[in-house]
């Protein structure tokens, strides 16, 4: 459970539900496919849906080098980098209890660029390797040229938080007699069947990083 | 497609995947089950899930009335309200033009209290009713009591956009040739069996919303 890292980055609403160790949060932006990015421009705050990496005790992101959001984080702007894992409808007995499981993650503070090919390069293959891992060395690795276009912009997790509702509804004592069914319908990110690009050429079969992974 | 409705809401990243049709921002958010909320608090931006109902031209958020976002956010400060859904990994033939397929909508504006006990019971009544339709009818209506403690807020939707990114990867001409599997991995988010709370009194069925949902 550990204690918040710093006054701000204390979870205010609800703190029976903050968790502030790194094994808890690490395991959340694992798994979190997404992140929403936070930034202010021109007094006004802007929330991006962006990929990101955790490498270590840093999460990554990355971007156009003309991407506006790109260049005001790598100029030092305070940031806020939030995920968020949806697991269950919470169904109460009163309209007022109703809630959702999940799993979230707030990162506060500052990014700094990663600077030089290698670099970028090994976090451009954490992006790969967390959306699906083997898939790296599956596929033709970057250019000098798309590296030098990619900017990757490091977070530090020193301000962290996560934030977790698991389990029953919660109900006032005297509506726990109602005749109300209640309960927990859980909500996972299920993968269907891998779709073959319209242009994939005969007789390639899925690769292992897919096959291993179920698909 | 239309057109942005303000030049900071323009799309400026991968301008083609923007949209700025009503029908489809509706259509996003009314399936997104958690928002993104971007503030900012001396100087530092904050970005907290919550819960939304998108109601006619508005988005509803809800919150305690003692909650720092409820309190800024009624005090008119600048907001920004973003969904994201995730619909698949797309896995190119280079480590570069890896990607996802999403659907998600960006909301700036300022928000406004949503005042009196009967237009929170209907903003409650759209929360509930989103998670689950037709629950609404089957559960304990709020109390007064319950009512005077929830703040609710209403987001219009005039500075909105969404941004798309649908179908097969896209590769360089070249890499088409590459022995590599490339496609699509389609994501839901998928309800499991529901799960009856530890102190359901014996007897009682999956209410109707739950069976009409699939439950």
């Amino acid at each position: 459970m550990a204690t918040a890292p710093s006054e701000r980055s204390r979870v205010r609403r609800a703190p029976k539900r903050a968790d502030y160790d790194r094994e808890t949060i690490d395991a959340i932006l694992d798994e979190a496919l997404v992140a929403h990015l936070g930034f202010v421009a021109d007094g006004q705050p802007y929330v991006i849906p962006t990929l990101h990496a955790r490498v270590g005790d840093e999460v990554l992101i990355h971007g156009s080098a003309a991407s506006r959001m790109v260049t005001l984080l790598g100029a030092g702007v305070p940031a806020c980098l939030t995920v968020t894992l949806i697991d269950g409808l919470v169904l109460a007995r009163s309209a007022f209890h109703h809630s959702m499981n999940y799993r979230s993650v707030v990162v506060l503070g500052t990014a700094r660029f990663v600077e030089g090919p290698e670099a970028r390069e090994r976090a451009l293959e954490a992006f790969t390797e967390k959306l699906l891992p083997g898939r790296w060395d599956e596929v033709r690795p970057p250019t000098r040229q798309e590296l030098k276009g990619t900017r990757v912009l490091a977070l530090p997790l020193t301000e962290s938080s996560a934030k977790l509702r698991t389990g029953d509804p919660v109900d006032d004592d005297e509506d726990y007699n109602l005749d109300v069914w209640a309960g927990v319908v859980p909500l996972t990110l299920a993968p269907g069947t891998p779709q073959p690009d319209a242009r994939l050429r005969e007789g390639i079969t899925p690769s292992p990083s897919l096959a291993a992974w179920g698909g």
